[in-house]
């Protein structure tokens, strides 16, 4: 299997949203850059597709029998077709009952190795509640249909890796999930990941979860009590990993090379620091002209990359959405093959 | 009072910091700029500012008198001289209690009007500590000694102004801080700064407490229930006021020009973008390159400007401190002060 080309399965994503066409714009650009040598299969619906190549004025011919093919071919595993029309930017049950179908078909496929990661469109979850479909995200239905516990989100920008401890919570529950079980854990996703992404001897540096990584207990007891013998622990181990740091700096440095990834502790801990470097809006239009940045699964079976971003609604049928964070998804999933296939060999 | 020139006093901080180093650097600057008609004093210990001085090999004469001079010699109110010599980069009680003197003394001096803001380098919390001094920071301090209950901690950046509805406090205890009262009051206090810092219609956002503003309700309700109200409720009132926007994506639309000030609900949600757009670190040095960013206490009687940093006593005595922050902390009390002795003659 190691052998030929990579295969990469992209999920379309809710169809409603900007997914068909940001992975219409991806396969456009990879195929001029004629760069890397991989295979890039749709999973997804194709009149979906057919309909995001018409607003956007473009021809294509999908080639159904899931192999990869060459732009403006596409190679697309048909999951159903919608059973109503869809109409783009409007929420919908059939919308969130397709987007759902084609990341379950793509976890069957990696999982059985017909292809060697997924690489997924935005889905809205209310369009999953609407079709009866209780997730709070795309990592919780990752995690369910690999029969994962324990998974970790990791956002990649640029050179800076960021692994979160707890995610889709709220606020007031993050303390107790910051557990010496789950520090562990993450650190050593973080760890295999970096390893995955070619750091032979990664560096990782932990944030505080307190301010001032609470200014030696005055301010919350995690960052002494719980936070630090983690890190003795699995520094112990042979790993370099530092901290805590508190969060208002651990960014700083870690953009200045000081750490090849940082374990952040919460939600809008790591997602501010990354989305507020990646992304950027034109003061203008209000669209994003800069929408940087890679959303990985750490902990499943199976490689998964995504867009970091929604499925912005506002603005999908209008052929402006930005490409951007779909063709780095892309980049980093294959970064990550090799590594992944090997250890599978062993 | 409004007719002479503005009369900034700049505390020294810990002397055995960087404070009288930036402080040096920040009036050679500004009297080569020669670009504001503003009077600058320094509140603090001659013998600590020559030490400064010395290690600049610059040479100072300070004018005792209290009254503002032009560079090389610096105006200066003595508070107290070191009963023993302060050593760079050492922690002590005795340079906690001048740090402590000098701040106090400001206070006094701008609550009698003598001068018109306070500029004030950096404290060691420690050192303040080891000198029987109390005080989680300089705000709690400048709280007790203008006796106001419910300051605001707001750092400028850019254009960027954000305002805290709690600092210093564990990441637990944030929830319970999020009340109608004292969102209320933040709100008031980010709109008369804006006011003060020429904005005459002050456009605010508000920084959701949980991801994704808690998704309806699903990962937390104080976004429904207590921060969406409060809201409304001021919005009602003919503020341009909106949110509860999610912590991700609320600072691309600010950097954008959405909001002139975003409000946010803890320390690292506000100091995390502030400092990791402001800050840069040299890969080679280790060393700040650049180091922008104010400190500003709404909520006082009196201005109040600082850096947004800290003693950095592992550099401290070596020449190599920036005084951006400072220079920019001058900067922003100049802004606000003709607001202030507007609404103190009306």
């Amino acid at each position: 299997m190691s052998e030929r080309r990579p295969l990469l399965g992209l999920t379309m994503g809710d169809p409603a949203g900007v997914g068909p066409e940001i992975i219409l714009k991806s396969l456009r650009q990879l195929a001029s850059d004629n760069a890397r040598p991989v295979d890039l299969v749709v999973i997804g619906s194709a009149s979906c597709m057919q309909a995001a190549a018409q607003a956007l004025d473009q021809e294509i011919e999908l080639d159904l029998d899931g192999r990869p093919s060459t732009w403006p071919r596409i190679g697309l595993i048909e999951i159903a077709s919608a059973d109503e029309p869809i109409t783009p930017g409007r929420l919908s049950a059939t919308a969130g009952r397709l987007a759902y179908t084609a990341i379950e078909r793509a976890v069957a496929l990696a999982m059985a190795q017909k292809i060697d990661a997924i690489v997924t469109a935005p889905v809205a979850k209310e369009a999953l509640h609407a079709a009866g479909l209780q997730f709070p995200g795309h990592t919780e239905i990752l995690a369910k249909l690999t029969n994962s516990r324990d998974s970790c989100m990791m956002l990649v920008h640029d050179r800076l890796q960021v692994s979160h401890v707890s995610t889709h919570i709220a606020l007031a529950d993050v303390p107790k999930r910051v557990t010496p079980e789950r520090l562990r854990r993450v650190f050593e996703l973080t760890r295999d990941a970096l390893q995955d992404l070619g750091f032979t001897r990664p560096r990782i540096g932990v944030c505080a979860l307190n301010p001032h990584a609470g200014e030696g207990g005055m301010f919350g007891r995690e960052d002494v009590d719980v936070i630090a013998p983690a890190i003795e622990a699995f520094r112990a181990e042979g790993v370099e990993i530092s901290g805590p740091v508190p969060g208002d700096t651990i960014f700083v440095k870690a953009l200045a090379g000081q750490y090849d990834a940082v374990v952040v502790m919460y939600h809008d801990q790591g997602h501010i620091p990354v989305k507020t470097l990646g992304f950027a809006m034109d003061a203008e239009t209000g669209q994003m002209s800069a929408l940087s940045g890679v959303n990985v699964t750490l902990g499943l079976p199976i490689i998964r990359t995504s867009v970091d971003h929604g499925t912005a609604f506002d603005i999908a049928g209008r052929g402006i959405a930005n490409p951007q964070s779909m063709i780095e998804a892309i980049e980093v999933a294959l970064e990550m093959i090799p590594a992944h296939q090997a250890a599978r060999a062993s």
